[in-house]
């Protein structure tokens, strides 16, 4: 079976301040990083950064494409590059440099076993309150709630499905979840967390170093 | 105005294997770093343990009393060893070793500005997703939700009516929150991670380290 990673590095970095993606990290970019992980557990690679990344470093990657205006625009442009006989598709945020060789394994074996697509999942530990302008207006029951990381694996014809209608979403689980697919739950980690503020960068310098 | 805190570590640590407040975290126990970051910002601090713990290690508290069954139980022991006439109580829990003083100034700030409490809270960054034998249910609109830590400040009466009906609750702001009252949310650290699994503890380790 044919597995092939896209690694989503296509945004802006509205909330870090500038393209986060490529931000320092032990030496060589939060990206570097997360096609590493990408590399050790599938077959190819198909990078997706902003357009104007494309002429510049290069990575150890089968395919660079250029990504679109949201998330999801940027996922299909990655899937577009990603060959017609893959059979599975691994969808991993390049804003995720710490996931391991084993996260990838286990997602990507849940479905070799049958399903259509699987996530690492982590429980909700912390409280989860529902905002309005600096004040909470009630809190959420977390119980049987989960953060969802990625990598996400997915059968290659149900994500390609998903996505065959120009939706957008944050979530890839959650377009294939809308068509009636199963998807599988598998042990996520904590030190794979996503890089959103400078101060989430410090954690992961902090993990690096260790 | 008198701020006291209670640092709450009662617990056995069912999910941790052990009590994991004792944990060894860069050459003491996980709750000594609480302490401090408590110490740091409060008139005074009770430290609330398991009752066999009672007779160990001393920690530079002005009080030291036994938890309860539940989390509420245990809040409710210390907060009966605060004194009658502290205007500020803050709850902190011992599992979140990295709280940094500004966190603490930033809650027991916004009382005094006028809140009956207030509670530090980072937007929720990871898709949620809720769960039922291992495959994915339902993905949750993550919109205007955030995650709360603590250390968590209340205006002392608020937070004494809250807990005289010995309800059981996971955080202490969702009980003054059923009384009515207004909980403010402070920017929150992603660096104050709650310690639950023997991974969260290596990311903990990795910050103290750095």
């Amino acid at each position: 079976v044919s597995v092939w990673a896209v690694v989503v590095a296509g945004g802006s970095g509205e909330r870090f301040g500038a393209p986060k993606q490529f931000a320092m990290l032990g030496g060589r970019p939060m990206l570097a990083w997360a096609v590493d992980a990408a590399r050790g557990a599938c077959d190819g690679v198909v990078l997706v950064v902003p357009a104007d990344r494309l002429d510049g470093r290069q990575y150890p990657v089968e395919k660079m494409v250029a990504g679109g205006a949201s998330r999801s625009d940027s996922v299909r442009a990655g899937l577009e590059a990603v060959p017609a006989d893959a059979e599975i598709v691994v969808v991993h945020d390049g804003a995720r440099p710490l996931a391991s060789g084993s996260t990838f394994r286990a997602v990507v074996e849940a479905v070799r076993a049958g399903a259509d697509a699987a996530v690492p999942a982590l429980a909700v530990t912390d409280t989860l309150k529902a905002v309005e302008d600096g004040r909470v207006t009630a809190t959420i029951d977390r119980r049987g709630l989960v953060v969802v990381q990625t990598p996400q694996a997915f059968r290659a014809d149900v994500l390609r499905a998903a996505h065959a209608q120009g939706a957008q979403a944050t979530d890839d689980a959650g377009l294939v979840e809308s068509l009636g697919a199963t998807v599988r739950v598998v042990a996520g980690d904590p030190r794979n967390l996503k890089v959103t503020t400078p101060a989430d960068l410090e954690v992961a310098q902090a993990l690096v170093a260790r």
